[in-house]
């Protein structure tokens, strides 16, 4: 009975691995991966969702390893719906993308040749964000606390029009392995889980990570901030 | 009343309407965006959803307006994790790309050329993913039945590895205007409406469409296919 138990279980848990995608790296024991029956009944289940939606809408892959914050206000712009720059290749249809979104005035906050080098800090991120018309809050988890992060971030992914961007360490969720940057789509409060929709999407799926793994990961030093700790960006467009 | 009534009714549509982007077209009253909230209890409620979670994770705008084929063919193929061509950018990771799918393979079903100046038909979808481990199966609308349409692809989305794209005229459905190509991502029985996950991101956000609407859209002939109809394709992970 046990050796059969066993054996099920590690066919099923290598069903749910493989469900994303084969070609993706495996998920530590606690990340749930949102395609996986698990983290689909996360979704189903989840108590604020309403940032999901628009951003799986625009879910997009960074184009380069260093574009991670790149994609992501992509996606919060796009969700967020706030009037966006011309394409030459959807005339006339408009919309932000990891080509169109970088411009003098974000050079001056953060220069494009250092995030091809080396992407961006937190709060290059909220400054980029802070030229459109959102109202732009940084939060240094070092700054706040487990309880502070949780309600302010289940907040804002009840609220349409408002959303979350982390920044937060790989290797403190068992992943491989630097500084990270991501929008966050939904809250489950039983699992006390967020669903981070993961930009390097040829690398890793969407996940459920732990409340307090993720406060964990975002509250680490990073060298490229002056040793400030890591930790999240809250977006709300004007008006809303 | 009626004239309070009225005008709650227009706010609330006109919050609706403006759910998933400012910037992309105005869908008509038959459609309801996924992200509006009537879309997001569609979801929540659907009874048919199993291809929706890898789809999401794998949603991909189209790169060029004649790429809706391709898009779609990507996002079907992460989503099977079906063994995937190496990036240059991505390496050591592997993924599929609208830059890395064709080759001299797919060339001999529809050149590139043709793609970049006019999309595909059906039957070049069906070839070109029958060049990957998929089962694929091609139906023209003009040689099924409504029924048989929803059963098969209703069971397609509820069941792991298996996938439905569709080929369709826009202006049936009140869009403008073309052919068009997409995944399928989910069936809700009680509206009877099926979810499209839209690859032109730019233009309108994923729609939920009532089956009769959708089967009537593919049943439309293809002048660039010999005026066959347009209709489905249905593609299962080879051993799954
Ligand atoms: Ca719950
Ligand atoms: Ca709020
Ligand atoms: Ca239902
Ligand atoms: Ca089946």
């Amino acid at each position: 009975m046990t050796i059969r138990g066993s054996f099920f279980s590690i066919l099923v848990s290598g069903l749910i691995a493989t469900a994303a995608s084969a070609e993706t790296l495996p998920l530590p024991a606690n990340l749930i991966g949102a395609a996986s029956e698990p983290g689909a009944a996360l979704l189903i289940g989840a108590e604020a969702r309403t940032a999901y939606f628009p951003l799986a809408d625009n879910f997009v892959t960074q184009k380069t390893q260093s574009f991670c914050g790149v994609a992501s206000m992509v996606m919060v712009l796009n969700a967020s719906g706030v009037p966006a720059p011309a394409v030459p290749e959807y005339e006339p249809y408009r919309t932000f993308t990891q080509d169109n979104l970088l411009d003098a005035r974000t050079d001056a906050i953060v220069p494009r040749e250092t995030i091809l080098k080396q992407g961006m800090t937190l709060d290059q991120l909220g400054g980029v964000l802070a030229t459109q018309p959102l109202s732009v809050t940084v939060r240094h988890a070092g700054d706040t606390t487990l309880d502070a992060f949780r309600n302010e971030a289940r907040d804002h992914l009840a609220s349409p029009g408002q959303f979350v961007v982390i920044n937060y360490l790989r290797k403190a969720l068992g992943q491989e392995t630097g500084g990270h940057i991501s929008p966050l789509a939904a809250y489950d409060a039983e699992e006390d889980r967020f669903l981070i929709l993961d930009v390097a999407r040829y690398k890793y799926p969407p996940v459920w990570v732990k409340a307090d793994e993720l406060f964990a990961a975002m509250n680490t030093p990073d060298k490229d901030n002056a040793n400030k700790t890591r930790g999240y960006v809250l977006v709300t467009k004007k008006g809303d």
